[in-house]
């Protein structure tokens, strides 16, 4: 491999020019070459970065050899077909989220990737912004005590997917976050969801997940909201975290409230119950961007064959969520099983 | 009936003392006397009303016949037996949220209501509530344009209650609401629940609620949330508004957005779908106390026999909800139908 | 003197009544009459306390033996002359802000009470309340490092005076903060008024006091604000605070933000600012009533004869400073010098 | 002329790069050169904008004659001279706000611009923003009565400038607004300010501006704030703005409240005031860049010879206000007369 790892990205709708802004800003890639079937949108990419190469055929970018990795921000329904062909042309591959729209498809690019000793990784940017991180190093510390709940509201007035529904386009954030920062990966899921539009696919819908212990997660999104919301609770036995993403600093809140018991345990009136209202604390989290943390561990496991922490298997497991809760959605609720497979490792970052 | 109506109130724990309150200031009322088993809550009211008799022992209110009407503010579990006792005396019952814990001690109480000419009225106080009243009128003015949905968020650390879970305590009063401001009746429910303190109910929920239109309905409640939110969003064709109970004033927002829709229906993958951001209005709301204006509610209906806006069908529908979603949250989700029945004709106020 | 402290109050207006519900709620104290020449507050004083005694003629109170201590709620054109005939009564003084209407006259009561050896007391409210409290217990502990600034912003549509301007009514509020919570006294003030209404005092007005080190003071109030705001910002070397008094809880947010200087000193072009940002905090506040704590304190000082907290000096104090400030209202901002006087020193609570 | 007008810019820190990308997006102008004495700061522009050449000489962009303007954005002590020479190469000027550090400067600069029919345009942003337009459309129709006051907030943790104090960095941006949305100038200053770090300029002030009419202005700024605030009440005699800039929507809110007034004329004491409390309305504001519309209204002055909305004039009474807040900042808060002169004309936009 040359010094610097070249790169095509495929896309350059909404997320392909975040994409090649930080890959373009980083001094361990060279961006050679960005495809789009959009004349407009080629010549907007030129504008800005006369040194990157246009196309509106995918397939130069397979074939050029400078190319070591290609990230993929396209519709979600030709995630699979254009990862997978990649992946054959032997180029590391990073997908925009959900991976893909079905957990077999997964599977079969996790398969490809694996045989080949190819970086498969999703984007799933949540993970790398420093507000997640925190989170995650606070439960790890065990700072919340036992996790009781993960509660999430992901709304606006917001872009209307034509091939997705709003939980493959939204709650999947929160899925990825959840088994991030959880020790436990749930075993059921009950969804319901709502179509406004006629001709549209859901654009509203509440996600329950229950695990083994007593944490549960629940997750609302919304694209016909007045107002933005991202504001995600995550409640524990010694501390409660409320998280808003829109807040410009003091982003994440750690409350140190809860519940006391007292009395006998034999008889459940008998309990007691107090408050407990502590201290507020909002741990300083650095503004750095998210994307440009993950383009360095992307490039970082294409270099060095680690594997990544969003990788196929971390991407699977969302896909396989949304599968349920989809089917869960169009039973009105109907509770639907998870596999239950072996904890995934995770990689640290 | 002598010129004012002579009132007993039942229970002095923590709605009791507003009861007492808003009965002494009203001039077409006149409490008699006030039942508690606790000698303490009956010096506390003794001290502040020495015109109130106060008596340990609720029998007493039923024989005395200077009292024409009964309030109870009891735990939930009790609120039958007290109730049918008043009724069975000839009193008039209000009855704190909800009135009963079953639909079928409800039917009893409306028969015995109905059979001796009584008022039987359910505390659903949010339906006073200047801010309630005004989503209504903006939704029966057709303001909204057709409603989309109702989503409700109700947490905060709470009050544990003993003897009910967390859906009778708060969701109850979305229900209410939802009753009051929508024009047609949830045909099936699914719901689920956690219980993090073992011993006790389950302290947080999410309901969904489904109608034949396109309406839904969500409701999340939590006693053990960090900070208090009693947050609403209702969505229309037209408008939306977020409907905020913690803010001291400007608690509606009424924003003129939108999606506008245009091109060929047959193919719903051209459906252009556009955003329509337009101003926010925050209508004067009253600062009335609800309690006052349901008291005097209540009190009309002693008078004049006219049937109450939270009349014991009211408070039916609201319970036969409460005890679907109970169903359903012990099942995980499984939905439960709800019966349909011809939509019942509400009191203007 | 008997076991409870008698107590008298003058006036039921608008701040009476807390002073009334206080002191009757208090062990240590009984009430035994109200002076108000409004008929209709007396019976309404009467209504909730039927064994408090009540006159139109405040005469009748100076005569009482069985009262020890009268608390004046008038309007400040009437503070003088009331608490002078108490004092020579014999009485102990509670006194609503401002003490009275000019430095002199407070001066003379402060030596009747002296010569009598009794307690006068200003009731500077915000002294007692936890969150003014513990702001002095970060200033005390050199949590901030050197004090940069106060400065403060008090509005709302609000009660125009009619015998006293904006900053008598709410600048007196910060003043007492002021000399609560610094450890040094002002020397001079510059401040700016308006009147928008002709025939009404000043409703909106700014003042800056000067103080001899780099520390400086900002009040701005106004009683013609479309919304009520009471946000003080107090900034230090080493920490700084944001203090809003209509937050439910987190009244207090403590920064650990500031600026850090390198360089040649010799220079000061050379001289490099960074900026230095990091956690915030916010210590839970106890709910507890101010007014409650400040009664519980005027009778200790009654009983014990020790000096108070808000004693007749540091209602002098701030007395001083309005003065000062009305003068320099009057010429537009030019500066007045406050007389230096040995630094008080403080009672502790 | 061009069809295109050549554009050379003076400085790539933090305001040129906003320069170069705004007139590079437009299509009247062109680029053509951009000097800074840092050979990074030439290679960051270089990389973005591989058509626009580069150079460390300030002179080359006066000589070069496909230069038709020149937009100055370097330190405020450099305005003056870079400024003039423009000028006599018969180049047309847009310098960063404020426009030179002396009123004597800026009427040079005027003068010369004058003589020589070029256009000399300050860059005041904020007049270009979307919500200042708003309000000055408010105002212009009489939406808010007799203007009473304008009273703003400008602070956060911020950027110390060598060269100028804070109210040449801040308050320089509300005195543009004032002048552009009152119809009126300011007759008198009172200001005061602080300095809380050795060798540094003042780094907090407040500024009182006195009119011949009712109205006033009030304005604070701060380097040291632990939270950014930028907020902006104006008050009227039929409604009252809040202007809070850091709201991402719902930027300017109209409160239909204020007083109302009855009672006798002949005696103040005895004038009733009452409050009137309407509803609030947010009018949608566009998301639009203020630097965009800035461009292209300079690029039409340019063209047309039209006067700019923020002319020399415009420029010079805003240097003239910050001369004398400096000179009643030096003397604690003494009031500093400002000459009246004929009310300027303003352009519309």
């Amino acid at each position: 491999m040359q010094s610097r790892v070249g790169i095509g990205v495929v896309g350059y709708g909404y997320w392909g020019p975040n994409l090649v802004r930080n890959f373009v800003s980083n001094q361990s890639a060279r961006v050679v070459s960005m495809s789009d079937l959009d004349p407009e949108k080629r010549a907007a990419c030129e504008r800005l970065y006369p040194g990157v190469a246009t196309t509106g055929c995918y397939e130069d970018l397979l074939k050029d050899p400078s190319i070591d990795a290609i990230a993929i921000a396209t519709p979600v329904r030709t995630h699979y077909e254009l990862a997978l062909s990649a992946l054959r042309a032997g180029k590391h591959v990073l997908v925009e989220k959900p991976l893909a729209p079905s957990a077999e498809m997964v599977r079969r690019l996790i398969d490809e990737a694996d045989r080949r000793g190819l970086t498969l990784m999703v984007d799933h940017t949540f993970l790398y912004t420093p507000a997640v991180q925190k989170i995650r190093e606070l439960v790890q510390k065990d700072e919340l005590g036992d996790i009781y709940y993960y509660d999430s509201t992901r709304s606006s007035l917001g872009l209307f997917q034509s091939d997705v529904n709003v939980i493959w386009d939204l709650a999947v954030h929160d899925l990825s976050i959840i088994q991030y920062i959880l020790n436990e990966d749930p075993v059921a899921v009950s969804a319901t969801g709502s179509c406004h539009v006629t001709g549209t696919p859901e654009n509203m819908a509440h996600i329950t997940l229950f695990f083994d212990s007593k944490c549960v997660a629940h997750v609302s999104v919304n694209w016909l909201s007045p107002i933005k919301v991202r504001q995600t609770f995550v409640g524990g036995s010694k501390k409660m975290i409320v998280y808003d993403d829109l807040e410009p600093s003091e982003k994440i809140k750690v409350y140190d409230k809860g519940i006391t018991l007292s009395g006998l345990s034999e008889n459940a009136h008998q309990l007691r119950i107090g408050y407990r209202a502590g201290d507020m604390w909002a741990p300083h989290i650095s503004a750095r961007e998210a994307l440009q943390t993950e383009i360095e561990h992307f490039l970082d496991c294409v270099r060095t064959g680690k594997s990544s922490l969003s990788n196929g298997i971390s991407g699977l497991r969302v896909v396989e969520v949304l599968e349920a809760a989809s089917r869960s959605i169009a039973e009105r609720g109907r509770p639907v099983n998870l596999k239950q497979e072996p904890r995934l490792r995770k990689a640290a970052i």
